[in-house]
Formats: structure tokens, C-alpha cells, sequence
């Protein structure tokens, strides 16, 4: 009960230090990450696969109005876990940076340069005051000089590179998943299908067309493509994840 | 009651996460909608429909005057529900972005980039200090290159797309009630038939054409049209909810 | 007592919604509409009618310096009640907008657009931080395209059109008189007369020409006029309302 | 006890309403003006007569330090009560805007809309935040096309025309007495003789001509005069009110 | 007890009314000025007299760098009270009038003029957020027109005039001796020897050239002066002030 | 537990004083510095070593994601411990200095030149409201005029200049060890044993390549250099450091 | 305990006034000089001495790393004491107000003017919200016009000239040991020793050259000089102040 009221005391100052060390509003933030349905990104030899679970609410609502797989530039995607409008902000801020990278160099934005800006942009929402931390992470998969690369953002503005990772809820359990299954020497088909039997695995290791977004970034191409239903109905009979039947709502209502 | 002590440490900081990841400012944002009467949009396969239950409190008041169908642009319609003055503000903001979009590139704006323009819009109340969130959800209903299209925007500044949505009161029952009789193939009729039917449904299947709004925009025309006291009688008749005696008030004086 | 102290959490912010979506500031400022004298709108076949009950404090004080009813425009006349200098605001800022709009199209400013230019100005009062409500109410009436139209304004910046109406003290029991008494083929004279004893009917009946204000805007001439004390006692006289004693002081010393 | 905690919630946001719908600083702030010397209007028949209580507190302060008739312009004087810092600014400001009038127009300001610009002024800073309300009033006495006027402003920013008027201490009592003895038809000499009694009556019916200042604006000069310690003195034997012994110290330090 | 929390609510909204109508910032700033050791102004029929107590804290310290009378123009001296890093700001701020005077309109300014001036900045701070009052009040004495004036301003922002006056600690007492001891025909020299007995008869009718400043404007060279430290002694030595032994340290360490 | 409540009111004004002279933020600030895994810089009489501890979480996980040694200009290296986002910030400020200062100077900047703006820019965090102060310590090292210098920046904004020091968890005891072992006439390859040996000993003197990232600038070239993962392998080898397991996670999330 | 609770209502609020009149966060910043070591300045016949006791806390630390006196101008030196980062903004800001009365009046700037530019400076942070006071103080010495001249500014902005002060820890004792040995026709030589042997009283009368920094302004050659390590070995040993042992740490880290 102490340690509650201690906490609330640094709830309302939004960009202050605890005793210890630590920025609630961050932590608390990186909770409205893990409040939303899980994205997850496998970097493979033959490029980056970006899988979310947008298991859909309602059999009226569009699947794919609740976007979790975005396309930043050609060349990079970006997946989202978390609060959606806060989502959609970071999104058009990528956008923005990639074109002006192309209009300013005439050339394409490297994956590592664009996370940096977007943690940077993150960074000052943590510190400055005036304004909440970003509700949401991100992963940032895309093709530099011909190398597969993937990144996370999350609400402390700090990034990380990855080989394989998850970000929204059960972290945890689809993290140990990963370490268990993933090798470096991964085709993009099967980066594909570990992504898609790792949403799998904590849902009865079933899964919907509908209520899963693919997208890759293939070294080759170097472009971002996202599945057809069609073409995740493919991958999730080979994987053997169809489900015997309709999924429930899931998730915050704000937060995929 | 120390749950209520802890939830009044939120209200009082507009943009702060709770430890659980929750922004209350906006879920209490979301009740100032709930309190408004209910709005309903129907996508058919020959356009889309918005109906809006505005039960006149007063027999002195004009109808008229409780707005909850606004034209946006030719093509375009929005539904409110919830506090009518902040609703006002959004469809002036929807209004300047048609017109906008209209001079700068000389064609109509598309019904998904309207909808996002708006939630951006909405979103920046969420999380910059110094203002509340919009306590209003909107319904945007138009046609786009020949197709219907229906989005709903929340409080959080979340784009929705769906087949029928209702927002406002009795959210649970009106939200059932279409999915039990809603069909993708409805004719622009029969959508209007439902929408009725729907708000009838939580008045005792009573409805009176001064107390409801409708507007269409068909796939044909591509024209945002308010429905006529007298045409919507004829659906009330058509469907069997005339009235037996007057409606009493309903809802809060600012949130319709 | 909980309820108390939930409360007054929510009046120290300005802007914030409570957690049943209520805004508790702008629901106070109706308290401060409620403090004022009633004014009464009526709108008959011939013009509307603004009647406002500014009973006199002290026999030293001007009977025309308590001022309730307002030329906003040649076409449009505006009673208020509430906060006596949040109305002089309100009354600059719409006769500004009248300004404008004869300067800037040459023509006469609608009433229903000049309503919601006066509420779209009072809603960013309820919404943006720095600044409390306006702690007012108004009634505008006038002819537009030759009929006659009557607007309310409330605190949270909601525009309703009325048959007739009052706001400011008394309001549940002079609305149920207004009903009771309105008829849609009113002349203006009949108008005159079912707003002064609207008026009277709170006060045993009586009323004296210097305790009320009476203005009417004519579909024929198409101009405000303020009708002269003398004018007033005719009508007084007419419906039997003469008093038979002084009044005393009534309202609060700042709300009309 | 409980009153006073809810009080003191409203004391420290200074421009909020109450649940009631009062503004607590507003009122705090005419308890300022209570604090402050009494300061007597009084119209006559033949011009205005603005006369202020302000006996000296020390022998070797200069009394005409103690400021509490002004001009503000050559037809227009001004009486204050409360504050005298706060007083200053708004003398200020009356005379800034009297200025411009007569550089705009060529002509000099008419005595209401001189009070409406100044109440407009302080009615600023009662509904936007960053500043306390204005803790005076004022009598604004002057002559407009031949006519005599007397106006009062209060620190809530609302303006009212009397015939005869008190600000500052003893309101109830002078008020009542004014409310006796005023005639219409009084001689400015009577106007202030009246003054002055009045004034006399809340101290034993006795009066220093160094304790009071009297400003009068005739209808025949249209302009504003300060009668001289003599001319008092003289106004003071014909109206019987020569005190016995010595005045002391009265009211607030900064408040007259 | 309750007074004191009371008390305390006021004391962090530094521009907002108490119940009671005062300001308890500016109280509380006037108690800063106690805290100072005494400044006496004394107006005689040849000019005006400051005087200061300056009693030294430490024999290390140079008695010169305790300034409490200072050269405001050439025909100006102030002499302050309270807290010196305030005093300076003002004295700063009055230099630069007097010297925009002069460029502006080629005149030195006027004494009343400077004063009022001053005291507008002074409230300012007392009515604006986001700064506290001025913790300091000063004495100004001048030629104006050939005649010796001195006036007083106080945290308020109040101007006052005196023939005689104390700021700082002590100030009951040394004025009851001011008031028992001046006469309005005294000389200069005379003036002199009353500020300093004023000042010894705090400290038991003894004083010391190094803890006094003594400042003059004379009539008839209408030019500030300071009193050198032997001048200053003959006059101790004529009015029999010399210490029998040191002083010890007084007063506040930044108030003077 | 009444200290604990005393704290809590200086943890929400992020830039005062407590009654001790203490700035609480500031001393959390450090808390996250602690909270970081350990950076050693050594200065030794061939150039400047630095070495960070930066033990990765995941085998999933980039080793080079997680950066804590960074190249701030060609003869510059920066190490960091604390709060990653914030660390990154100040390393793009100080990039921005040692680039304006080649342009503008058209040298290289000086060791103590970039320390101390950096420092600057660190201490407008604790003195101006609005943010809240950098959670992150730095070791800058680098050559200047031949000479190597080592300087470390702390969440003060304070400077100081070392031979040989810590940053982030465990100082205690590796100044300790520093202490113990250094020499200042140390070669370079004896500098990056003695910075191994430091961080091994904190875990049970084993280390593995990819778990601390070393970097160098020499005085003979003058240019800052991070050793390969291979170059770091043979200096644990040859100070027999070779862990015998893999490491597990240690840290904060947000803080290396 | 309730004179505790007291006080906390006033660190919240930076700059206001105390019911007593105190300035709260002023007293507290003195404190945060006090926790920093002594700095003293004696003032001799032939120029100013300034000593600074820098007990190194790491044998690993360079000594001149914790820099307490400074070169403002070629003749002025300062010496700090208190938080040592705000010690360098204000230097910071000394040393560009000399450079621009360099650039602007083609002389050095006088002594006196730039302690009180500096100290406006300081007031300014004293009385303006939105930043905390500076917690530190610092002694001003050098030569104006051939005249050694010694002058100490304080946290509140208030300039005092001194023979000889201490600032920072002992303060209390070390200004006794001043007052007992100070003579005002000291030699430059003799000022040092008294300086050291000062700082050494109060450390069991030992003295580390290490541990002491030492600058002279002469008034033969108008130049700061700070001594050698040797040169203050030499006095040291002339003053018998050889220490028997190392020096533990001593004060807070940030403050020196």
C-alpha cells in the first residue's frame, strides 16, 4: 500500500525520476504495449518477415481495418503492437523521414538510420515535458546494401537489432518460442512459417487467415510486400494451423 | 474505494498512462459518447447508409436543430454520437480537409484518407497536454472510386472500417442486433430498413420520423442525401414502427 | 460526502471529463445560468419575440443599465442570462461576426450561421486548457430569407432551435408554461403577450414595465426594435399583469 | 467546516466555477473592495458628484497621496474603492482609452462606452487563467452630450448606471441612506451635500475636510473639477458635519 | 490551527484573493521589508532627508558595499528596505526611467511621476502568474519644481507621499518618534538630526558613522548628495549619538 | 517513513532545492546511471582505453545493437552507462559539437572543450523547468595536442578529469580495483587488460567477446578505433578471462 | 514536525514569500554552498588572493579536474563554492559579460560592475518562476583602477564587498579565523598564507598542495595568475602546513 502511494506520486509528474532510478510513465506505457495483440519479425538469409495477430473482434468490422503490418518505404515495413492512434503517429513520421532521405540524397533510407530518428523522435516524449510517452513498439524490417535488417522501438525510445523477435502481448512465451526454434539459415518461407506458428502458439496453435497480417521485406526484391488472404491461408495449411473454429475478441480496444 | 482513489490520480493528468497501460482521460471520453443517443451506419452493396436516434426532448424544440447527420463533401456523410459541440468541431475540421483536398489536387477526397486525417486530428488530444480529449465518435460513410465505404472514429483517434456500426447508446445490443441481421448484399433499401429497425429495437420497436435522421449516399450517384421527414415515415410504415404515443427525452442535454 | 470529494477532484481541471464522461465545469457554468433572470424567447408567424425579467435591485439603480436584450445585427436581436460580463463577450463577439459578414459577402449574416459561429467560440472555452466556460446562455432571434428563426447558445457551445423557449432562473417551470400556451399561428403581438406572462407567471402574476425588457425583430420590416417602456406597460396592461407592490431584489448581483 | 474545505478547493483555480456556479476569486475579490474606504456617486439635476472617504492615517502622511478621485478625462471623473494598486492600473487604462477616442474621433469618449471598455477589460481577467481579478471598484461619473452620467464597475467586469451609488465599506448602510435622501431633481450643490452626509453618517455624523475628496463634472462646464480643502471645508459647515476630535486610522493599508 | 492551513492554501497561488479579500503574497512580502533594518525619509523646508541603518555584520566586510541610499538621478535619492536583490531591480528600473526621461523629453522627471512608475511595476507582480512580488519597499526623495517631495512605495504597488516615514524594522516605533518629533519648517540640518536620533533610538540612543547612510537632496542645489563618514560623525557628535561600543550583527542576511 | 514523505515533495518540482541543499532528481538521475551495466575508461601513457560491459539479453538479440561505445569525432570516443535513449541523445549533441567546431575552427576539438559543453547542456536540465534532468553518465576520451585525456560527464552536468574510472553499476567496487591496479605508465594493450580484468571481476573474473565492446584512441594515430569482436578475444585469453557459461541477462531494459 | 509540514508547502513553490517573509529555495540553495568546500579571498595591500580547498576524493582523479577558481578576465579572477555546475554557468555568463565591455568600451570591466551584473542575474532566478535559484556563490577579485578589490555574490543576488570572506563549508569558523588574522597592509605573500593557513584550521592545520588552487590578481601587473603546484608547495612549507597524511574525501560530489 506504501509502495502504491509512493508510485501515484510519480505518475502525475510525467518526466521525472522514482528514488530508484526509473520513469513510470515509461514502464507504464510499455504496459500499453503488452495490452495489445502480439506483432512478431524473423530476419532470415533471404530477408525480413513481419507477422501480427490482429485477431478481429467482430464478424461487421473490416479485417483489415485494424492495421498492424504498415509500409514505411519500398523498402521497409514496420509492425506495431500497442496503442493504434499513437501507432499511426509514429508511422506517418517514418514516412515522412524516408521521403525526405530520398528527396534530399536520392537515395533509399537505411533501416538502422530511420530507427535511430524514430527513437530519437520517441526519446523527447520521455524527457520533455507537456506530452505523454508513445503507447506503442514498433518493428522496423527492411533491406540496407542488400542485407536483411530488423529493429524494435519501444516507449523509452531505445532500440534494439534483432534476429527474431516479438513485441505486444506474451512476450515472454513467444520470445522462448523464437530462441528455441529460430536459425540463421532460415529461408523467407520458412521465417514465414516460424512467424506464423509462434502467433500460433499461444492460441491453441491455431490460426485465421483473417486474422493474421503477413509481410515481407525479400533481399532479393527489396521490396515490401504484404499477403494476400490467399497466400496466409497457404502458409497456415502448411503449417497445419487451421482453426476448428471463429476466434473471440481479443485485446484492448485501442491498443492491437 | 482505493481503486476510486487511485482512478482520480489519472483524471486529474490529461495525457498519463495508468500502471495498467490505460489512458482514462480518453476511456472517460468514451462514456461522453455512450451518453449520447445512438447513430448507426450501414454498408450495403449499393452505398451506405447513416441513421441517427435524436428523440426530440421537447415538442418546442425544432427537430431540425439536433444535428447528428452532417454533410462533409458531396460524397460524404458523418454520424455523431456524444457531445455535440466537440462533434461540431470535428465535422468543420472534415469539411475544411474535403474542401482542401478539392483545390489541391481537383478530385474529391477518399473516404479512408478523410477518416485517418481526422483520427490524426483526434489523437493529438490524447497525447499533447493542455486540452481534453474529443468526447465525440463519428461515423464517415461515402463512397470511394464507386465503393461504399463506412469508418467509425473513437475518442482515442482509432480508425475503424466496417460492414454496420453503432456508437453511442446501448452500444452491446444495437452492435448484436446487426450482426443478426445484417447482410452484405442488402440493397440501399433494405440498409435503411435495418438502421431503423435497429435504433426501433431499443425503443420497444417504436420509431417517429421527427426522431430519427437519415442519410445515404448511393454507389449510383455518389451523392451525400438527407432523407425527407416524410420518406423516412414511409420506411417507419414500410417496417412496421409507428408509434403509439410520443418519446419522453432521452440521452444528456449536450451528448446526442 | 464521497460523491463530494469525487467532485471537487474534478473541478480543479478545467477541461477534463469525469469518469461518467460528464464535464463538471460546464455543468457548473449552467448553475451560473440558472442564477440569472429568465429570458424567454418566443417565434410566432409574424417574428420572434425576446422578453428578459431584469426586475430591478435598487430604486437608484438604472432600470436600462441591467441589460438583457441586445441588437447583435440590424436583422437580429440577442437576450441573455447568466454571468452579466461573460454576455457583453459573447454580444461583441457575434456583432463582430455580423460585421464581417456584411463587409466580407455584402449581405446580412444568417442566423443559424451566426448561432454556430457563437457556440464553435464557446465550445474551445470547454475544451482547451487556460481559460474557465462561459458562465452564460443566449437567445438569438431574427428573420433570415423572411423567417423567423430562434437560436439557443448553452455553456457547452450546443446550438438548439426553438418554438419558444426560456433560459436563466425558473426554466422547468416557465418551458412547462410555454408549452402549455405556444401556438405555431401567434401573431407577434400574441407573442409579446405569452413571454410577459411566462414571466409573470413566476412572480404571482404581476409585472412592472421596468422589470422587463422586450425586443422583436418583425418578418415584415425585417429589424430589431426594442419596444419602450410605455409600449410595455400597454402590453402589460393588456394581459392584466399590472403589479400591485414593488418588487424586491432578485438574482445574483453579477448573473441577469 | 466542510463549506470551508469545499471553499478553499475553488480558492486556488482562479477562474473556475463552483458547483453553484459562483466564481470564488471574483467574490474574494469584492471582499477587497469591502475592505477599502467608501467612495459616494450621486447624479444631479445639473451634473455628477463623485465623492471619497479617505481618512488619513497618519498626521505626516500627505493626504492628497491617498488617491481616490481621479481624472480620466476632461468631462470624465473617476472614484475608486478597494485596492489601490489594482485601481491605478484601470485609471490608467480608462485614460489610455479616452486618448485614443479623441485621436480616432476627435471627439471625447461618451461615459458608457468608456465603463464598457473598462469592464470589458477586467471581465479578461476573471475568465482567462495567468492573473487574479482586478480587487476595485469604480464610479465613473462624467457628462455625455449634455446629459449627466454615473456608472459603476465591479470586479467581476459587469457595469451598471445609478442615479446615486456607494462602493467600498458600509455599501449596505450608505446605500440605504443614499436611497432616503436622493432626489432627481437635486442642485449639484445638494448632490454634494448628500455625498457628504452620507459619508458623515458612518462616523457620528462628522467629516474633515482633509478626510474626503470631492470631484464634480457639471452639465454647464463639462468639466471634471476636484474642489479644494477650502471649498470642502465650507460644504462641510453648511451640512453641520465638523468633526470634534481627530479621524483615526481607517480601513485596509493598500486597500481606500 | 485551521487558520494556518487555511493560510497555507494561499500561500502557493502567489495572485489570488483570500476569502477575506487580501493577498497574502503581498502580505507576506512586507514582511520581508521588517526583516530589513530601518530607512527614514524626512521632508524639511530645504529639502528631503534618507537616512538608512546600515549597521555593519562583520568587521571584514566594507561598510560602502551595504547600499541602502542610492542616486536614482541627479535630482533623485532612494532609499530601500527589505531584500536587497529586489531593491536593486527597482533601482535599476528607476534609473532607466529617469534616464528615458530625460532623452524623451529633455527634462529630469518628475518625482510623483517616477514613483507611480515604479509602483505600476511593482503591481504587476502582485497580479501576474509566474513571479513572486517585490520583497522590498523604498523611500524616493526629490526636487520637483524647486519643492522637496518623498514618497513611499510598498509591495502592493502603492504610492504614498509623507512628510515623514520609516521602512523596514521597527517602523511602529520610529514613526511614533517622526510623529513626535517633526516639524514641517525644520532645515536640512535639522532634518539630518532627526533621521538619526529616529534611528539611535532603536539602538539605544547610540550610533556609529559606518552603520548609517545619509543621503540629501537640498532645494537649492536640487542635487543628490551623500554624506561622507565624517560628516555623518559631526552630526552624531551634535546630537549626541556616539556608541560606548560596537554593534552586533542585525537584520536578515539579504534583507537591509 | 517521514523521511520518505519529505522526499516525495521534492520528487515532483524537478528543478529545486530540498532543505539540505540537495536536488533530489539530480540524485535519481544517478540512481539510473546505477542501474546501467558498467563502462571504464583508462588513461594510459599510449592513448585512452574504453571498455563497457554490455552483456547481451538474448541470443535473439544483436550484440552491436546494443551500443555503448560510440565515436564521437575521429580522435574521439564516448562511453556510456544509464538510460540508452537519453545516452544517445547527448552522443548526437556531442557529434554536432566536434562537427560545428571543424568548421568553424578547422580543427579538431579539444577533449575539455567538448566535456564542458556537454556538461553545460546537462546542467540546463536541472536548473530550467520543463524536463527532467539526463539519466546517463559519460566517459569521454580522446587525444589532444598528443596528449590523452579521459574526461566523465554525471547527470549534474558536473566534469571531471580521470587516469582511470567507472561509470554504472558496481563503481564501488571497480574504483576499487582501478585503484589497485593502475600505473600511469601503463601501455595501451595493458590499459585494455586492466579495463577486462576490471569488469570480469565483477563476475567472477570470466568475459566473453561478445559481452563487452572495447575501444581505443592512441596517441600515435590519433584516431579512435573499436576492437573486433576477435581482437577482444585474444585479450581475454591472454588475461584468462574465458568464461565458462553463457551469461545471463543482466540490467535494466532501457538502462546499459 | 508541524513547522516541517510547513515548510514543504513552500519548497514546492519556488518563488514565493513565507508568511515570516523568507524565501525558502534562497535558504536552501545557501545550504547547497555550504555543502561544498571553503573558497576564501583575502584582499592585501598589493592585489586580491583567492584559495580554494579541493581535497581530491580519488587518488585516480586529476587534481585539476575540479577546477574552483577561474579566470573571468585578464584581471579578475573567481573563486566558487556550491554546486559546481551551476558555478560554471555563471562564470560562463562573467566571462562574456567582460569580453562585450571589452568589445564595447575598449577597457576592462570594472570589478564592482560585474559582481552586479552577476548578481541580476542571479536575482532574476530568484523571482521569475520556471527555474530553480543558483546553488551557488562566488568570490569576485582583481584590480580597478590600480585598487585590489574583493566582492562575494550569494545565492538571492546580493553583492557584499569584503576585506576577507570564506564561502562554503566552516564558513562560520573560518570567518572567525579571518576576523582574528587579518590586517589590512598584508603583502601579497602574507595574504596567501593567511589564505592557507585559514583553509587549514580547519583540517588539523595541514594542507596538501594537491589539495588547495590558489590565484592572485597584483595590483603591480593587473593580471590573474594561478600558482604552481610548486609555488603553493613553497608556501605551504613556509607556513608549517606540511600534512602528516593522505586527505580522506570530503563534500558532496557535486558541490565543491
Amino acid at each position: 500500500m506504501q509502495g502504491q502511494a509512493q508510485q501515484q506520486a510519480y505518475d502525475r509528474g510525467i518526466t521525472i525520476f522514482s528514488p530508484d532510478g526509473r520513469l513510470y510513465q515509461v514502464e507504464y506505457a510499455r504496459e500499453a504495449v503488452k495490452r495489445g495483440t502480439a506483432s512478431i519479425g524473423v530476419r532470415t538469409s533471404e530477408g525480413v518477415v513481419l507477422a501480427a495477430d490482429k485477431r478481429s473482434r467482430s464478424p461487421l468490422m473490416e479485417p483489415t481495418s485494424v492495421e498492424k503490418i504498415h509500409k514505411a518505404d519500398d523498402h521497409i515495413g514496420i509492425a506495431s503492437a500497442g496503442h493504434v492512434a499513437d501507432a499511426r503517429q509514429l508511422i506517418d513520421f517514418a514516412r515522412r523521414q524516408a521521403q525526405v532521405n530520398r528527396l534530399r540524397y536520392g537515395e533509399p533510407i537505411g533501416i538502422e538510420t530511420l530507427t535511430k530518428t524514430i527513437t530519437d523522435h520517441i526519446q523527447q516524449y520521455t524527457q520533455v515535458g507537456g506530452a505523454r510517452p508513445f503507447g506503442v513498439a514498433l518493428l522496423i524490417g527492411g533491406i540496407e546494401n542488400g542485407t536483411p535488417r530488423l529493429y524494435e522501438t519501444d516507449p523509452s525510445g531505445t532500440p534494439y537489432e534483432w534476429k527474431a523477435v516479438s513485441i505486444g502481448a506474451d512476450r515472454g512465451d513467444l520470445q522462448d518460442y523464437l530462441e528455441e526454434n529460430y536459425r540463421e539459415d532460415l529461408t523467407l518461407d520458412e521465417g514465414i512459417g516460424l512467424a506464423l506458428r509462434a502467433i500460433a502458439s499461444t492460441n491453441d496453435d491455431e490460426l485465421d487467415a483473417g486474422g493474421v497480417d503477413v509481410g515481407t521485406v525479400s533481399g532479393e526484391t527489396e521490396a515490401f510486400v504484404e499477403l494476400t488472404n490467399d497466400e496466409i491461408s497457404e502458409y497456415i495449411a502448411e503449417n497445419d494451423l487451421e482453426p476448428s473454429e471463429d476466434e473471440d475478441e481479443g485485446g484492448d480496444e485501442t491498443a492491437e
